[in-house]
């Protein structure tokens, strides 16, 4: 292995060690010390990739976002011309959204710092909400929406519960589970799918909870 | 005024500032340098009052929960033996939350600390979740509920939802306008509630929103 990939093996170990802590402890518990016995490194070596927490969490709001991004780039592709149309592709994507966060703690770490760092979701929320208004407005013009569901409520309750679930699931990761946000689905789908979307749909608002 | 009521009162102002600087600026970036200055007393008076940070936080969650269990108890009573039940008891307390926290930075602020600092809603998401699992119990046993609705969905999507607006009201008090939590109600009371709950429920569930 050469320095340079040495190096680069380090920083991904930082970045990753950094967000665990994060995700644990919040933003202003967290001192560089924590993040460097973490992750089995100096902290001299800590300053020489990252010369402070705030470069270091920035960074992690960094690879969250790409790593989201990516997530979302891959569920609309994996979605893309299977039955369902573009409420299907909604529901599949938002699951994934689910998993990504249950599995990734870099991600997990990014919405949390994004919160408490800037009180806001900024480019993420935003990206997130402007989905899920495209999606809705080709659903209603491919005529898989009822007449009831209107789009801008729809719009409001699902961004809200996305970030609802993210929010509780620093309390417990029971909350990215897929039958928590199969729940709304369940909830909504027989509200605003046509008949013929809603049976489409049927399997793919995830699993029922366990009673 | 006597010496104990002028020192009640400072205390009051300086919880009253911190809740402002915490919600604006989270926990890790508010000094208590900001706090004495916004409420305009010496640093020597607010540690007359408050030793440390933490304290002073621990205080602004304190009276956060309070507020919120005194909005919770005047919304209930208010509600009790008006048409609408359970659900419409269960409405109505959730609007009364939403413009509680729209107008009371300590108890915006007091959400925010319990998630900064316990990375948990604690013992208010707690009571929020038991209050809802209730009514909604009460809701079912009183035939206002469709056999569709699943208590423990319901419960799951309510308790989401209510935390989401919460956290993205941080970015836009506009997330607390009862357009938004009434875009929920709108879009779940016919999937529900009976035929005869809902209509009693109709002008329960918030303004439409403004196009």
């Amino acid at each position: 292995m050469t320095k340079q990939e040495r190096a680069a093996r380090t920083r991904t170990a930082l970045i990753r060690a950094a967000a665990e802590e994060f995700e644990r402890r919040g933003y202003a518990e967290t001192t560089l010390n924590d993040i460097s016995l973490r992750c089995g490194v100096s902290t001299g070596a800590l300053h020489f990739h990252f010369d402070s927490k705030a470069t270091l969490a920035a960074t992690v709001e960094e690879y969250a976002e790409d790593d989201l991004r990516r997530c979302v780039a891959t569920a609309r592709a994996a979605a893309h011309g299977t039955p369902g149309g573009a409420l299907g592709e909604l529901i599949q994507v938002s699951h994934r959204v689910m998993d990504t966060l249950s599995v990734n703690p870099v991600v997990r770490a990014g919405v949390r710092l994004g919160f408490e760092r800037h009180r806001s979701g900024g480019r993420l929320r935003q990206a997130w909400q402007e989905l899920v208004a495209s999606l809705l407005r080709r659903a209603r013009q491919e005529g898989e929406l009822t007449d009831e569901a209107a789009l801008d409520e729809l719009e409001t309750v699902l961004t809200a519960l996305l970030h609802g679930l993210v929010m509780l699931s620093q309390e417990s990761l029971c909350w990215l589970e897929p039958s928590r946000l199969g729940s709304f689905w369940r909830l909504v789908l027989p509200r605003i799918a046509t008949p013929q979307a809603a049976t489409l749909l049927a399997s793919a608002s995830g699993p029922a909870p366990v009673q």
